[in-house]
């Protein structure tokens, strides 16, 4: 079978395929080809109001290389739009009584998503790298359903949303 | 919709992900990411036994590629192993009579993808361009059904096959 | 004697060469090295009034290569200055009653590039791949004399000029 | 104070110019200028006896870059030389009765490293993104002490060794 | 030992890890990764107010660097602070009796660094190559010493300093 | 006027379009685009017999580039096919009593380079920036007229030649 190496390849060509569809979507108002760089992506930041990107090296997810960027440019809001509608304290494909959690820390992020084992947090909307990342530079962060776009005009607005916000814990 | 522009780097990055596959499957016997220029693919086949790519950059197809690094390695033979049986003198799928050619010329080649304009030469399976290219540098090309594994081998061993041969008609 | 590969490579240099010129005499006002692909064509187009280049890959001309950025920023016209009057119905250097082409469709223009065979349209001020791009995205044209800086004016101003005006027919 | 995202550019230039130390003393035998991406470490170890690298992206260790290296081309053995003896059951600068760990299993490995939390795991000769990856790929490690250099002819032999042994355990 | 071109290498990255470390204080006011080309500079400049960039290849001092990113863009003026006061007619270090130039032409600054040998210069504050680029574009320099910053409100302010003025001399 | 970083810019230009003559000729027994990076000189050097090259940034003369890639891959010998017989005392277009110098150190060859001021050395057939390089890393050099192939096979066979042995004087 193909190497865990080579699926990274396959897996970041995906991403870069959806995020093709995207900056075909939004025309001249964004980059072409998806950024390969986090400075990349920053450059871009200063010429286009839409920036598109996918998986950038093996061994990075996209949570990872958006935090990265969220961290270069200093943002002050992370948004994550996803399938599920925020994080939860246990998987909620298994347990029946999971929480929704309204609001956590960037630290208690970090222990949910290695809970258990590195590899086995895959109920996680934001991966180990990831929550890390934002762990270390204090980014507040937003995890909503990306199905319901009221939400992400809620979380521009700083109102009340449905899903979780994270807020930093201090740094390390 | 998207633009044209566009579509073509999605394509490109659907043929990348085909070449990955490939890669993934000869492991440490070839690149890992498919080349991105026809000098990085030359430079590769001084490396690996088999040398994965997919489109370059848009505008130009795989075929046109291909037959571009066919000419800078100064190949003897360019092989082309597709879905259909080998170049047809129309239209295979809208005309019952077509008839498949056996041997041709490269200049009889370019004269049949762009008959009918341009665009239109749709059913043929080497582009304009790359028919271009193979005309001008004279190069001999094997066109075959690429499900038929034993056409592989009788090309490859400069034996008769099913198919279609494309003798230099002397270069430009 | 030299392959066309890189005879190719060596006409590539010779445009950048050319486009070096250009950024010369435009300073801060434009990127000093040519652009090397569309997409830095692009990104140089948000930082700079003037933008420069050549040729950029084996197998595209310049046309093909300003046809594609064209693309690329959603471009309303396509101006091409050149050494002859704009394009004429067959080559005016052997036919002394070829006939300049005020208006036509970029299906027409397609038509003419390749009428009698690709190589064969040598005489027209456009190449076959970028009457492609140019067709399939539906890009109004204008080719005019270059020595003549008055046509320029003219054309700018959307007002008549001595060329050809080359009219999308509906896209691919 | 400096972004943790600038302290990780800091950090990756610091671990290039150790392998630029690495890569003066083997000469021509070696790359000159340290890789930039696993891909470049592929080819370059078609080319030179030695290869040397640093950090590649912010987000990455030395470790993960070398453990991706490993998965790329297929290494039977990663063998990783430290400034301690191995790798311990617990903290040995903290807890006197920490013990060195003879064989373990990658899935220990990356138990081990998330233990207490992500960030928690410093006293770990080898970070979580490198223990995922040589799980993910069961690649066999060893780690012993790099200013012991009979080790590492114990360990090139496929002898018995002062460090830790890691086998995998059965991929993911 | 080292070879004199892995030797510039090291200084290469020694200049650039002085260089994140600029840039890390300035954050997003600033590219975070130093320039690698000179055009890479000017683009930086049309994005960012501070431009961060160390040695870029060998056999260019981080001097002739900054020359060719001042001639690029067409600078007025090239400000270098540095450690010494300014321009001395000898080697401070050495002679008592050195003398601070207040005033000198870009065709005395050549002469000055070149003086007893080309790699005999080393108490000058720019490099030959860097003088050699000043004179052959004419190019007004302020040299002074840069623990003092009331220096550089001055030079900005275009008012006296303490330290030497290099006027062209006419160009080549 | 063109500004000099323009002019170095077009020169470069000229330079690689004469690689590419030279790689046209070579065929697949060379890389076709010149390199661009001594560290792609070197990486050339290992895959193909005959390695083509121009100038590759503003600031470095094809001399001084070429001196680099001999120091880069510790060559024995630098061989410089000119257009002159060697290296005279004097400019042996001004100066009918010039001499030539059978053998020098590169101590005097750099002395020669920056006499009469950096700009001055015209007449030398190598620049002052290959001087210091040859000299820093004591590389043995041949200068001879190219127009003469005997001159050629005789410096590769270590025989006597017409032209100007340079010997190491013992490094910086």
């Amino acid at each position: 079978g193909a190497s865990q190496y080579h699926l990274d390849l396959i897996g970041i060509e995906a991403t870069r395929m959806n995020a093709l569809l995207l900056s075909s979507y939004f025309g001249e108002f964004s980059n072409g080809e998806p950024f390969r760089t986090v400075e990349e992506a920053a450059l871009y930041g200063e010429l286009y109001p839409v920036v598109v990107g996918g998986g950038t090296v093996p061994g990075h997810s996209t949570d990872a290389v958006s935090a990265l960027v969220a961290e270069r440019v200093g943002a002050e809001l992370f948004v994550n739009l996803t399938a599920v509608d925020g994080v939860y304290d246990r998987d909620p494909r298994k347990h029946e009584d999971a929480r929704l959690l309204e609001k956590i820390s960037t630290e208690e992020l970090l222990r949910l998503t290695v809970s258990g084992g590195f590899s086995a947090g895959t109920h996680m909307v934001i991966d180990p790298l990831a929550a890390v990342i934002l762990h270390r530079s204090g980014i507040k962060c937003a995890v909503a359903n990306g199905s319901k776009l009221d939400n992400l005009k809620s979380i521009l607005r700083g109102e009340e949303f449905a899903g979780t916000l994270i807020l930093p814990s201090g740094g390390v």
